[in-house]
């Protein structure tokens, strides 16, 4: 074990390195950083990491984090309600947002499923899914989930659940990332890429978002 | 502008990317790690970080990072205190402690000479060092700055400082690292590695250790 000069050094170093992909260098470079600082710098950052877990809150209609009881996006008139996209996570809504390509609404799961990380149907938000899908008032599901077999077994286990009610349940596209050459794609991704292959077509993608 | 769905998140991921060698994307993935985790995750990271900044104390002898007012390596009777280790910042001591080849003192100067981040002689603990080595009691002084311009700067403006006390002023050794082939090491390092040759010494240097 490494040994600090101070307690509060040692402290703070292994509290910052419980999180993902900090070791104990790299608390520490951080540590020594927040302490070349200002007391409010510091506050700023500690207080920051508190309230965000303590005041923190999810819309109730989507499962999003939200400041508010249902987000911008459920609330907004003009989105299309009848398509829900389902993600695993809020970073997943930002993404896809950043797109400017889908006028639908959003369903964050919180997670996949993924029996290693001990993480079951039970933890993730799938029975709100349910009582979305049985309003009548949905057409489309489109599952955007990683291409990982963490996703694909997610998506086919909500789709055991959905297919009787009448929604077209979709997967976003996989295939060759745009600017990518076919040299550096992996096979995997490539050999899918010539199976799911679609006409060509001269006009462009864009202007037939949803 | 990246928009987040919360402004509590927007606080803690803008507070976060202030932390070097952390940009927003990260910071976003270390702030749904710790809304994943229990508040009291969050309490621990964010008072640690706090207390470190609020409490901290530094050596009255040697400047590093302390508990006390006199550091355990100060107040440690068998250690040399005639030899002084001269080093940028704590890390430099927890890396040099590490080694367990120096049975010397420390002197943390909290940063070296940088006019590009605006750092002068003003900014570092120099005045300290000067009167240690007007005491007389001091033999030796070694440079263990980072072998850059601006430590081999620093070590230049040390040297001007204290070359009239009758102290040896020694720098460590700069070379090819152990484990190294040649052939992977920069040029620099190798010709310096080549002029700075010594002889062949058949004896184990850790049996040497000062």
């Amino acid at each position: 074990m490494e040994r600090y000069p101070s307690k509060l050094i040692d402290t703070a170093v292994n509290e910052i390195a419980k999180l993902p992909g900090i070791g104990k260098r790299t608390a520490l470079r951080l540590a020594l950083h927040i302490l070349k600082h200002e007391i409010s710098d510091a506050k700023a950052l500690g207080e920051s990491i508190i309230n965000l877990r303590t005041n923190i809150k999810y819309c109730s209609i989507c499962n999003n984090i939200s400041d508010d009881d249902v987000c911008p996006i459920c609330s907004n008139k003009s989105r299309n309600h009848s398509i829900i996209c389902v993600v695993e996570d809020t970073r997943d809504v930002i993404a896809i947002e950043r797109t400017s390509q889908y006028k639908g609404v959003y369903h964050v799961l919180g997670g996949i499923i993924s029996p290693i990380d001990g993480i079951g149907p039970d933890n993730l938000q799938i029975d709100s899914l349910l009582i979305k899908a049985m309003s009548g008032n949905v057409n489309e599901i489109i599952m955007a989930l990683p291409a990982t077999i963490e996703g694909d077994t997610t998506i086919f286990y909500l789709y055991k659940k959905l297919k009787n009610y009448n929604i077209l349940i979709s997967t976003i596209a996989k295939g060759v990332a745009v600017g990518d050459t076919l040299e550096y794609t992996d096979e995997i991704t490539l050999g899918r890429s010539i199976i799911n292959r679609s006409p060509y077509q001269p006009v462009k993608e864009k202007e037939n978002s949803i």
